[in-house]
């Protein structure tokens, strides 16, 4: 049985909390948050406490806060035997270097608030500083998921950048698209659908074979007739941008 | 019973073909293409034909090929009764207009070589000459799907114009993300699970509410140590300008 501290109270901690607590071979033994209240989604049996001369002992510590709040968290942690993990596909193993014990244990998927995901296609990426360290992190993200990888923190920050390409921007696109529709009075849930099919033809496809589109056709009149009714500046830019890129991905110049 | 020509042998038209083939109330009477030989996605029971001389008669033909051969698809197909539509989203109905009765249906979705889609949740954008050709694509659309709408050329160029940023240009994100990763020797597969789950996102939630990722918070630490990595200059163009709309979206500079 692996003993589990989960610090922060975010996305990323109660997904992990509610993984953990459904999973067998490990436990949480105390949840660490800013609140003086126990916060809505821990059970009255998990012991919880905003004072960090309280933490109990645990085989890990899992610091699930924001990126700029690691450090503190991390120093405020009082040195032990655990292995001190963050959760960050930013940051680097080093910013732990307080703690002798120390990883990464990065779920690669996006957390809405109040929305539980299993964990079981979710990778999970882990680093240590020690092997028997890295051994046991792999032990521990087995129990909630069936693709632990080990990940140097170098490779993490390249992931973590595909990351931002595939999530943040392209949930931007999506905006973007919003955008356009509420503009001409359209429901943009008629692009759901679509939106659904372009992620999951990628699951069989390379997407650059998936690409399709008039800038990959070289289809200079639509998209010169797109451009006659994007008004906006940033809808603009982007899609001369973008479309170009496409156009010299796929060997024509617009 | 509504009798149907498909002129077009690509994926819409294979597409349309499956749809309408396990459908009721409609019947595709032929198939138009430019082979000689019957393209294998056609049964043995449907006539097919390259000469568009032999024609047979049908309430609907679809003309289901690439937008720049609409035009001349439509003007080799003879004047009849039945009404004559495209199924292109960036083209006008009136490129049409050699037809009296003409019209518009367009599926707003992403097909591909091979695979066939279940229509049962694609919306149809159906424009029409006239009242009563417009009910007769309405009751053609609804053999297959339960979304049709009426969407006029003005409105359907703006939602093809949203579906470029949410499908042609959200899939080339993809392409990118999965060039970072094989530079790094990563597995693209790995980032596929936030993939669906960023679609998957937006079925409950406006994509500007869902935004996330170091431009959104004006993590400049991040934004910064991601640009260091980037070294190719599309990715690097495309970083920069996404990163600063999504900012600017987000009330904060970078």
């Amino acid at each position: 049985m692996i003993s589990v501290v989960l610090l922060g109270t975010g996305n990323v901690s109660q997904n992990l909390y509610s993984a953990f607590s459904g999973a067998k071979g490990v436990e949480v033994e105390q949840v660490v948050g800013r609140s003086a209240q126990l916060p809505d989604f821990i059970g009255d049996t998990t012991n919880y406490t905003n004072d960090f001369n309280k933490i109990l002992a645990a085989d890990v510590y899992i610091i699930a806060v924001s990126d700029n709040a690691i450090s503190e968290v991390s120093l405020a942690l009082k040195k032990g035997d655990g292995i001190v993990v963050h959760t960050s596909g930013a940051t680097s193993m080093e910013i732990l270097s307080s703690h002798q014990n120390r990883g990464v244990f990065y779920p690669l998927q996006t957390f809405t608030k109040g929305k539980m995901l299993s964990f079981e296609t979710i990778p999970i990426c882990i680093e240590a500083s020690a092997d028997n360290h890295l051994q046991q992190l792999e032990h521990l993200g087995k129990t909630i998921s069936n693709n632990v990888l080990e990940i140097n923190s170098e490779k993490r920050n390249s992931l973590h950048v595909s990351a931002v390409f595939a999530n943040n921007f392209t949930n931007y696109l999506y905006a973007l698209a919003e955008e356009i529709c509420v503009a001409q009075n359209l429901d943009f849930s008629i692009l759901k659908p679509l939106i659904n099919e372009t992620a999951a033809k990628i699951a069989s496809m390379s997407p650059k074979k998936a690409q399709t589109g008039p800038a990959k056709r070289g289809d200079l009149e639509t998209v010169h007739s797109h451009l006659q009714t994007i008004t906006d500046k940033h809808q603009r830019e982007i899609y001369i941008l973008l479309s170009n890129a496409i156009k010299e991905q796929h060997g024509k110049e617009l």
